[in-house]
């Protein structure tokens, strides 16, 4: 469940803040604490770093110790609560589109945006099958893989495809004819590309002057994406995308 | 509005991290976004610092870039915006209970928790006039001045107490005799003691078994906490403490 992608940067300071972030994302709703034991191994630090990290997000209130090696996160989250979600959280009308997309196709809907060489996912609505697609919402994912990745590429600049495509190691030609093929079709469709067995449906959210600000994404087993069942839900995802480009994403706009 | 508590490690790893904090906590609800000429002027930082801080940020996604040298939180802390509030928020009966504080008192009330060996709010309702005390929930406070703080004290071990007045020079017979004194009393009444000019009173919150949990203070400038009207902002809050006592923090209380 580690994103796959933080930055690693060269120098310390940089790598010290990318610990405390990729420590702090071991926390979600599914594990709200975590054993001194389960962050040593899912970090893959040395215990003694584990140790003395715990100690700085424990000082500035970023992580709460629960006594017996158990943490969670601390109090100084509500810091950025309300901010957070005054900015980012898309309104009310959107996510009723997003639920009746769920409940059209089954599967787990999700709204991407991109930030810096990454994706994220700003809003979700689970799927209702047991076995479902699941990321972490406010999480960084691949801008080169998955049909999400692909429809935000439409809105790239030429110099930000350069550095994706070094950075990832993808031929650049290849993300710029995707780019284009994609924002021409208005939807993309994916299997395996992300991580094996997940397929996706994705299409682009516009602003009135057509920019695209955001992907639609539907996304859950290849097992399910069966040839009959995507034409379907091409249709519903690209559907509902207009219908949110209509209703608007909100403040997140601005940021857009 | 920078707290006064932010761990400041020796290691530069440490320093990274709280740097990076310090620079997050800029941005509140009434700072959503800064220039970069702000974020420089305010954490007294060398600007190529703050800007190769600000690209990591970025790239984790905890920044977002909103152009023209502006800045403000990114998607990222929607991870925990969920989590945060499960964990942290406390119960809507206990929010009708501060209400109605403040309704009494027309100050400020807070909730604090003691953190480490700092004090946070993990709770607030504003007071209803324009001169009023403003402290940011979730931000670290002191735990050695500052009437929720003698409050605390009540709880902390004996080790706790020596530690807190090594770190801020305070002798520690008066920590020790502020604490059985306040614990004594059942509330505490400071002027002056955190910043010049405000004052408060706090009761605590405690749980089933006598323990104390919180600390639920009323503040606000030291002009309007005259002698007479102190007298019944110590009645409505020890009153309002032992209603929240009674109703429970909520979830909050595993951390306590």
């Amino acid at each position: 469940m580690t994103p796959p992608h933080t930055a690693a940067g060269g120098d310390g300071s940089v790598r010290s803040v990318s610990r405390a972030v990729e420590l702090l994302s071991l926390f979600d709703v599914d594990h709200p604490t975590r054993s001194l034991r389960d962050i040593v191994r899912l970090t893959a630090l040395p215990k003694t770093t584990v140790v003395r990290l715990l100690g700085t997000l424990e000082s500035l209130g970023l992580v709460a110790d629960r006594g017996e090696f158990t943490y969670s996160v601390g109090a100084a989250f509500l810091r950025w609560v309300t901010l957070a979600q005054s900015l980012w959280e898309v309104s009310a009308d959107t996510r009723r589109v997003m639920t009746r997309l769920v409940d059209d196709c089954g599967e787990t809907v999700n709204i991407y945006i991109r930030q810096d060489l990454s994706r994220t996912s700003i809003a979700q609505v689970e799927g209702k099958t047991t076995v479902r697609s699941v990321v972490a919402v406010g999480a960084p994912y691949s801008l080169s893989a998955g049909a999400a990745a692909k429809v935000l590429l439409g809105a790239c600049s030429d110099a930000a495809l350069r550095q994706l495509a070094e950075r990832d190691g993808v031929p650049l030609d290849t993300l710029r004819s995707e780019a284009s093929s994609v924002r021409e079709a208005g939807y993309a469709v994916t299997h395996g590309e992300r991580e094996m067995g997940a397929s996706a449906v994705a299409a682009p959210i516009v602003s009135a002057d057509g920019r695209i600000l955001a992907a639609l994404s539907v996304s859950g087993p290849t097992s399910r994406f069966t040839a009959d069942r995507v034409g379907r839900y091409v249709d519903a995802v690209t559907a509902a995308a207009r219908d949110i480009s209509e209703i608007g994403l909100g403040t997140v706009e601005a940021f857009l």
